[in-house]
Order: structure tokens, then C-alpha cells, then sequence
């Protein structure tokens, strides 16, 4: 039986999980991400995984990892990456861990990974051309054309948080721009939001989505505000893409009902009449979609 | 030696033309497009001008043709279309043609053909991830990936005309919708601007750019607008798509180099900083764009 190992590399934590070909997840592991020490030390950290994994399972035959950053997958070189890990951009990631490991690596954005993962085994199986979101501390999306993932000619590809936002206008984007999608709909874009309207504390975004489902009016303009302009984003990629499924993921989209309903809501109000039907629907597998997409990566590296 | 005969049905004229393996435009004639006269006559209009190409040429392999409205390439029908050809939406473009000519028919939308056309030929010859906009009544865009166009799901990939715009906010849009970038940057939008500024007349989008480039302020504001809000939409659809190159063509981008400024400070003003680099460049071939582009596809289905 061919298995291999999907990593899915975080700043806060490290995840593998040993994967058989039909896409079953045998077993995980989880450790602290290492991320103020540096690359070494992360990249010792998602080796460990791997040996562990492999020593319960005989003969690994790929790994597959996603990491947060830009990515080069042709290199696997970390391109660019924010201060989330110590000096992680640069890093040549699918070297040094096939250096270590003796084993075929695949590597790719952590994004690119969760998208892949869900069209293989999670919320879009079965469809090829998917445009998927992920909202949380940022907003990133992945597009599949044809079952591959649309990486661009710099590796950039799928960067939605970064596309202009009415409701975003003239508000400071984490990237150094104004007026973006992200700067608006992102977890602590509603945080800040919240906690500017209300004058009071709420310490993370599940105390604000707890308050909206209690009927909190501030907290559910919040959320309605944020989920209209991504929804608005949504819908008009959707009539440049034209996808058969739109998934989406993250934190931001475990706000609740209330928060799908403005979404769905923005989505429609955007997307041309041929498109109104098209399924948005949340992600599947959780934490484990950057691990399977990973795996699926590892297999392709296998042959 | 294989020639082919590219197609481009417009709503205003069909023009067809003779092409070589190479690229190069052998001959090509013009006709008015016979568009209140419905389906038959507007196919019979094309068939006439390849026969007509063709006599002069010994054998034709295929015809390639680039049509207004949403086309299905993979059955070659018209699955919807504008009222600008009485009753195109529904027609069976590629079966019409193949059976009255018994070549091999393929069809697109002549904004694809565009984009292969200037992929092939044109501004963006040796690129193979290219994102096209033609700026015109309508605007519209091509993603070509791989060379290959972007097709969609639904084959409505491309529609960037219809991306929520801040400048647009409110303003309704020919799709039916509001606050889309066509409604404040296509050439019908910004001469109604002009107008309802100026109070007065200006008969063409032509006139428009005239006056601005003489000084004339009110013209300027308003090119300036309509070009910073496409600049803004196409920046951020570069985060997405992450092309080589940018081509900007149609009937707006005529507009000269102060709609050109305003354009590329407003791509600047959005694209991530490892796409500020990216080349921005107005589309080379003019009219014949379409043709090459459908003759392109024709030298496909020659095979």
C-alpha cells in the first residue's frame, strides 16, 4: 500500500498526517510550530513529524507540504512570507526536508494545499473548476481550473483579500494598500470593527459571533458588514472565473448563519444571471484539508 | 501550404481573413453585419465572405469564428447574446457553417478571440499567462493561462466588466446589476459622464479624448475617472489571476495617454508589490485581433 505524508505548516502549529492513496487520513500528528527560532528549527519540527508517522507505517513514499507564504512549487522555495515565521521567506523548504528525509517533496502555499484537499476529498469532491476562500487572519482564495490549482507567473495567484472593496474604501490593508476586501472582512478586520462600534471587549471573534446569534445588534452589523463585502468579492471573481463551486473556509467563516446569510446575499446581488445558481457552500474538512491537499501533492511527487 | 479563415461577427460588421500557418493575414474582406435580419442571414454573410476568401486561395482547412455574445466552444452555440443580432442567442454557429462549407468549424467569443489573437500575433506574443481587457461599449476581458483561454464552467469566464467598483457604487449596469466597473468605465458611461458634467455636447467618446487632450478639464476628470476605477478593478484582479502580461485594448483605450496614466496608477494603486513590474501594454493588432485569434482556432481544429 502506497502511503504518504501531507504537512501543513502554520505559525502556530505543525500538523502531518499519514495518507493512503484513496485519500484516507491513517494518522496525525501535532506539534508547537518552533516559528521565533526559524527555519531550521521548523523545518526539524515537520521532519520529526514525518519520521514519527513513517516509523508506525513502513514505507512512506512522497511528503506534500503546505505552508503559509508565497511559494514557489517549481522550486519549492518559501518566495515571501510575513513575520508569522522568523526569517521563512527564502527558505529552500523542499530541499532542505528531501535533503533529511531522502524522499520525493512537493511544496505549495498553504492555501493552494486546503483548496486541493477539499476538491479532493472534502466540500468541492467531484468538481474540477472551484474557486475557494479561506477568511481568517486574512483573506486568501485558491483557484482550480481543471483540477490544478492557478498558481500565476509569480507565484502570486489567488490573493482575494487584495482586490478593491467598496465598503473597504480608503481603509488600510495589511499589504501596505488601501480600500481591500481584506481590510474589512477578515477575522481581526471584525474584531477591530466590533470592538470600535461597541467601545467594549471582545477578546476573539467567536465572543462577536456569539453575541450576534444572541442578538447583539452591533455585533451582527459587524459580521453582516463584513460578509456583504465578501460576498460582493466573491460574486464579481465568480463572473471573471466562472466556477462550478465556490467553498469557503476559515475562521471567519464559523461566524454563524447570519454571517452566510449576508454572504450569500453579496455573492447574488454580483454574480451574472447565468451564475445565481452556482453552489457556495462551507469547507469540509477542517483542519485537515491543508494536510490532504499536502498528501495529494506528495502523491503526485511520487508518481 | 494550410491557410484558414478567421471570423469576427460583430453586431456592427462581420470581417473575415485569410491566414497561414504563421500568423501572417493573407487577404481579408468586410461586410455589414445583417443583424436585424436575424440568425440565417448573419450566418450566410459569414459563409459568403470565406467562399469568397477561398476562391482565391485553393483549399481552405478550417474556419475559426469569434462571435458577440456568451459561446459555448465546446458545442459551437450561442448560449446567450445581447440585442445587438436579432435572435443570435440559441444559434448553432458551428453546425450552421460546417454543414453549408463541410470544413471542421471552431467557435468562440471574439473577445477569447481576441486575446488569442494578440497572444499569438500581438502585445502579448511569447507570454503564456496573459489577462486581456477590451474596453469598449461593454467591457470585457480575456484570462488566457498556459495558452490556453479561461473558459469557465459555464463559459462566462471573463466577464470583468462585471467586478464591484468603488468609483461605481450605485450606478446601474447594463448586466442588470449596480456599482460594476461598466458603469462608470465603458465608452457609453463615460460619455454619458461627460454630458451630464459638461451640459452639453459631445457626439463621441472621440470627442471626449480630443477635448481632453487640448485642456479641456471637465474631459479630463472625467477619462481620469473612468480609467483610475478600470486600473483599480484590473489591479486587483492581477492579485487573483497573476498574469505576465497585461493587454488593454477596444474602442476606450484609443482614449491617449492621459486615460493611459490614470489606468496604470490605478493598476499601481492595488497589485501586490511583486506585480507592480508586471507590463501593462495596449493591445497591437487592432481589428484584425478577432480574425488572427479565430484563425488561430481554426488551425486548431485543422489539427
Amino acid at each position: 500500500m502506497t502511503v504518504v505524508v501531507g504537512v501543513d505548516i502554520g505559525g502556530t502549529k505543525t500538523a502531518a498526517g499519514l495518507v493512503d492513496r484513496s485519500g484516507a487520513l491513517l494518522a496525525v500528528r501535532t506539534l508547537p510550530t518552533p516559528a521565533a527560532r526559524g527555519p531550521a528549527a521548523v523545518v526539524d519540527t515537520a521532519v520529526d513529524l514525518v519520521r514519527e508517522l513513517a516509523a508506525g507505517a513502513g514505507d512512506v513514499a512522497a511528503v506534500g507540504i503546505g505552508s503559509a507564504g508565497v511559494v514557489d512549487p517549481r522550486r519549492g522555495v518559501i518566495v515571501s512570507a510575513t513575520d508569522a515565521i522568523t526569517g521563512w521567506a527564502g527558505t529552500d523548504l523542499r530541499g532542505e526536508v528531501s535533503r533529511r528525509l531522502g524522499l520525493p517533496v512537493a511544496v505549495d502555499n498553504d492555501v493552494h494545499a486546503h483548496a486541493l484537499g477539499e476538491q479532493w476529498r472534502g466540500a468541492a469532491a467531484g468538481h474540477a473548476d472551484v474557486l475557494l476562500v479561506a477568511a481568517g487572519t486574512g483573506i486568501g482564495a485558491s483557484v482550480v481550473i481543471g483540477g490544478r490549482v492557478l498558481r500565476g507567473a509569480h507565484s502570486v495567484a489567488g490573493h482575494a483579500g487584495h482586490v478593491p472593496a467598496a465598503a473597504a474604501a480608503g481603509l488600510p490593508c495589511p499589504c501596505g494598500g488601501r480600500g481591500h476586501v481584506e481590510a474589512v472582512a477578515s477575522g481581526p478586520a471584525l474584531l477591530a470593527d466590533y470592538r470600535g462600534r461597541a467601545g467594549a471587549g471582545a477578546a476573539h471573534l467567536a465572543d462577536v459571533a456569539r453575541l450576534a446569534a444572541d442578538g447583539d445588534r452591533v455585533a451582527a452589523a459587524v459580521l453582516t458588514r463584513g460578509a456583504a463585502a465578501l460576498g460582493s468579492t466573491i460574486g464579481g471573481l465568480m463572473n471573471v472565473i466562472d466556477p462550478e463551486i465556490v467553498v469557503v473556509g476559515g475562521g471567519v467563516a464559523a461566524c454563524g448563519a447570519l454571517w452566510w446569510r449576508a454572504l450569500r446575499e453579496g455573492i447574488r446581488a454580483e454574480a451574472l444571471p447565468s451564475l445565481r445558481e452556482v453552489p457556495v457552500v462551507p469547507a469540509a474538512l477542517g483542519g485537515d484539508a491543508a494536510l490532504l491537499g499536502a498528501a495529494r501533492m506528495a502523491l503526485e511527487a511520487a508518481g
